[in-house]
């Protein structure tokens, strides 16, 4: 009920404040006998620590991870698998001059007006490092789709005004941007270079692409595949929009144009199968997956924190002016991939499992 | 666990399809002792019911709540809360034709490869119909929602290609659209006309505003205030895409344009508290309200039922013409409005109650 | 969250007082495809139905069962089952003169305590006829369970001071207290009639058997099938008590005594299998099943309402006296055997659908 | 939705095998600024930790608990509660010869039968160290409960076949059996003893006693307090079964017996408030405690593990004999005082929370 958990069946609690002990998940439902090893953990650790390029914050995480329990001699068991990351690279100090002091478009209001107190040692739970637990938990996911012949490829398609003009997925893992685009990666880094000379930061826009699913994920009405994508999607912080196949673009077409058609359609092995031949809906229709590739987009605010200099109040509501140094991305979309892939993940992942008692016949 | 549940403290599980005996919903966690007439729920759903306009679906459905449990003597019990509202225009006939087929943008196959069968009598358990249950349902959240000072108002911004340029609140209930800018309604009605005329349909986007909303609102880190209301607003028919606040024009903005900067302000009765000179979070800062106001904005497809001829498949694969005739709205996005306030005060009047535990001192 | 649903695959939420329109139960999670008909849900509310003998309560109510939704020719779709069941016999009046009295053994007083009010027209929700929408939903678990293979038998074993010392099971549906002992059924039924001339109750016990459930069953460590079993039966009205297997006698036993040793055993198709050749544990080892018969028993309280005079105070604390009058079993033993079966068959099914995603394998 | 999460608005989560890395828990829903301090929480730890005397088990840990998240300056923050306890005396080599062997009364062959695997390092899973997670998050449950004024007690009542005659409370700490009457002390010690002797072990009963309970704490109809009771207590290691006030003796007796009176009664303070003059309902009617003291008592079967022989059959199906050596309390009951606590403390914990919201005038 409280609102650390994610999924049904493929559930996740996660815990942690950026500046104590540690971050952590603990996963349970996942089916016995999964094969997983703490390195393909860490490789999705990887994708989204902190300090890997100059174009994020200079915080120095390893994030390695400790598989707690659940996992026996390479294999999943049924069991909770609880997954320990350790803080290390705190500075604290950084944030005692600003402890009472309101950090515009922060949630340190918004955290006093529900908790009545909060971790002032930076974001405590509201920080961007929260979602280690998902990614550690997401990388299990991935194994499980795996098993079931999905896979996961997100990227960046915007940072501040500039915008891809296509994909090369093999592009992606070549920059430090996961953009899928070459021809307009250096305008992106611009963008991003350009806002941090500014002592400012830069929003952006990433785009996942889910492959394999096959057709009957999602449970209506209200546990639809998309409106559970849209959860665990909008819950990353900084995200303000999520949209799924062709999106916002639908509110001014005509169901002619927008529609999908059924047809016959031949897959890799030559087998013939129902599909649609365009793909506007992004793979979900009626909330239902369709056999297409799921497809949705969603939007990141620039980083809340900038070292310009801002007006704001303190917690008794004295004005003041505020500049927050602490050590920063200038633009979160990069990084914000593996994260929302960890999201997508884990809605597949427990919408694989639900799909499986859907009908008497396959009991 | 099942799909057909929604909120975790005020809980709604709805049921019923389009051509069944007709569409209910069970409201579990409602507060004992509030107030609430058959006639206020009723008004609720007069203004999503069908036939009240030539642009939307001639269907005549009274659509009339019978209440069947947990009020008593004019007010709630503390016990489940069933309302009833029976089917009664409906002429299955109509669908007999194409029961094999799969009408485009149609859950046909997806319900076909989920469940292994449908109601072909129409859109079953995936017609709007269904958002009759959460209509009714909602009319009760806004009623206590209505006792914590929150008010609740949706409309039209967006028909085809037609926009709002203003919002004048007291026009909204004068025009079959919801919508709230006199000097745009002719363009929009048109944009409706002509699809019809050509057999085919047309998108649009709603936005709704919630007034009166507290700081405090929001159970991070996974039901957040945003996730939650993506996830109900995401899981009504047609809505393809949500945004909180400014949302995807985010993307494009830098931290010192879209950061809120927190002042101490005055309220109507000249007390003064601490909020934000802005709003582009659209009241929702770290996942949890900030005490401005709630706003967003959804996309609906152009509806899928088209009487223009489309290609397809039956469920054999077989390849096959559809014509869609039926009896439906060629643009959804009015309708839409009271849906998405009812989704909108569903979870806002979950996350009141869960608010009302987060701090020791107030318990 | 709210109390009114249970089960978490198949789930049930169930609604309706004794003296309101009616009582009825939402069934989400069935699979799809389960043949059902109005009949078989019928048979088993008529197993409960008051006013089949002399020793239940004298309200006529036939509960004919209405099916609003999730059922479309013979099959469940795997869209929510609502099943209806209108009161009909309801004389309030009666209840009238002790409205404000908080009769003994009931939940008058309880109720008031925690909503501000209550349903004064007889029990309200905390009446017995609330266990009718266990029972209809019972019905369709059971139909899922002989799916699988697993069948639920249940039977008074006490009433009063008359326990039985044989179970003959061909007995149980020849006499009006589902008691498998010839033997003793005179005797028991003194016990009933004494009670009811001495304007007095008596209490009982039920036993429950499942057979055919299959090894694997129950989710560690909190949702052990015995843990879920003793949610659904301790739910009953009236239960103070449940025990799996030898219960209470293992508190005086050795290991060497209550450990059931395995074995390889042969099943009726002369296929062998790994079981224990003794089931003091009443076919659950460490909250799962362990192929053995499930066996479970839980004692009953003496009906609350009863005609001799008793000492109370009314709602303001003045000390009154009180006799009940209505129309109450003077013994609620027989009648709870159907629902404790039908609670038994609900956990099953959720557990049997739980079991069925524990292994990668099998996915 | 997996089994390894207990409550609704106070939520734990537990992970980790006996025999890897450590045990720990989440709580999630704790409210903001409740006090605790590692001491609290060790202090319950250290009640059922083994080792204390020579009548438990000589496994020696030292179940130091670790706070990793959740918890700043002395204080919850309304963030998830992690607390790991690391496992440190651990022997598996003791349990390599038996790996393929089918323990009687463990949980082995349902593990198998369950998952395909099993940890066979120790119980794993369903060792009874599995509940220090539970102890751990009970002492905040406490804590929670403390401040509503609720306190609970827990004692032996019978090991074996010697019964306690008295309840002195201020015996219990003073003796390792947990056990309120002095007595009977040396028989009880002796029954233990006997068993130990004998390779064997011995069953027993716990009390449980909540006193200053409020009246108004369940939710009807499945999560009345009795049923929540219920479902916590059966899913303790080794319980076969629960009664609320007098239980099984409710079963021959009389309404006019069994009904507990209302009556206008003074508290401590002279205050009058509405009462039972007395308590055989165990302090819960209708599911929903009436303000008297909240009564429970649950059965222990006698430890699965003895070094007697005993006859089994390994994964395969082959006869062999087993000898349990291990390190294993010849009798738990003891032992499981603090557990029962802790789960009566995380039930009413949670339904303190459930109840602050059933009324509207109230909030």
């Amino acid at each position: 009920m409280a609102g650390n958990t994610f999924g049904k069946l493929f559930q996740i609690t996660t815990f942690g404040e950026s500046h104590g002990d540690g971050i952590g998940v603990v996963i349970d439902g996942c089916p016995a006998g999964l094969e997983i090893t703490r390195e393909e953990i860490q490789k999705e650790l990887d994708r989204r620590k902190p300090g890997t390029s100059h174009l994020t914050t200079p915080r120095q995480e390893k994030d390695q991870v400790e598989m707690l329990s659940g996992i026996f001699e390479g294999k999943t068991m049924g069991t909770p698998i609880a997954l320990l990351i350790r803080n290390q690279d705190q500075i604290p100090a950084v944030y005692e001059p600003i402890k009472d002091l309101y950090r515009p478009g922060h949630a340190d209001a918004t955290y006093d007006a529900k908790y009545g107190m909060r971790d002032w040692r930076g974001g405590g739970r509201a920080s961007a490092r929260e979602t280690i637990g998902r990614v550690a938990a997401g990388a299990i996911a991935k194994k499980l789709l795996a098993h079931a012949g999905i896979q996961i490829t997100g990227y960046v398609t915007q940072i501040g005004n500039v915008k891809i003009t296509q994909v090369d997925e093999s592009t992606i893992t070549t920059n430090p941007l996961n953009c899928p685009d070459a021809t307009v990666l250096d305008a992106m880094i611009q963008e991003i270079e350009t806002a941090r000379k500014d002592l400012d930061s830069v929003g952006g826009i990433v785009e996942i692409i889910a492959r394999g699913v096959p057709a009957g994920l999602g449970e209506p009405v209200f546990d639809k595949l998309s409106a559970d994508l849209a959860h665990g999607i909008i819950s990353i912080p900084a995200v303000k929009g999520i949209e799924i196949g062709d999106g916002f673009a639908c509110a001014s077409k005509h169901g002619s144009e927008n529609n999908d058609e059924w047809a016959l359609k031949n897959d890799n092995n030559n087998n013939s199968h129902i599909g649609t031949t365009t793909n506007h809906a992004g793979g979900i229709i009626g909330g239902i997956s369709n056999g297409e590739d799921i497809l949705l987009r969603f939007a990141l605010k620039p980083t809340s924190s900038i070292a310009k200099k801002q007006q704001t109040v303190d917690r008794n509501g004295t004005s003041a002016e505020i500049e927050v140094h602490g050590r920063h991305d200038p633009c979160v979309a990069p990084r914000a991939v593996p994260v929302g892939e960890a999201m997508v993940a884990l809605v597949l992942a427990d919408h694989y499992l639900r799909n499986k008692i859907s009908r008497i016949e396959t009991l």
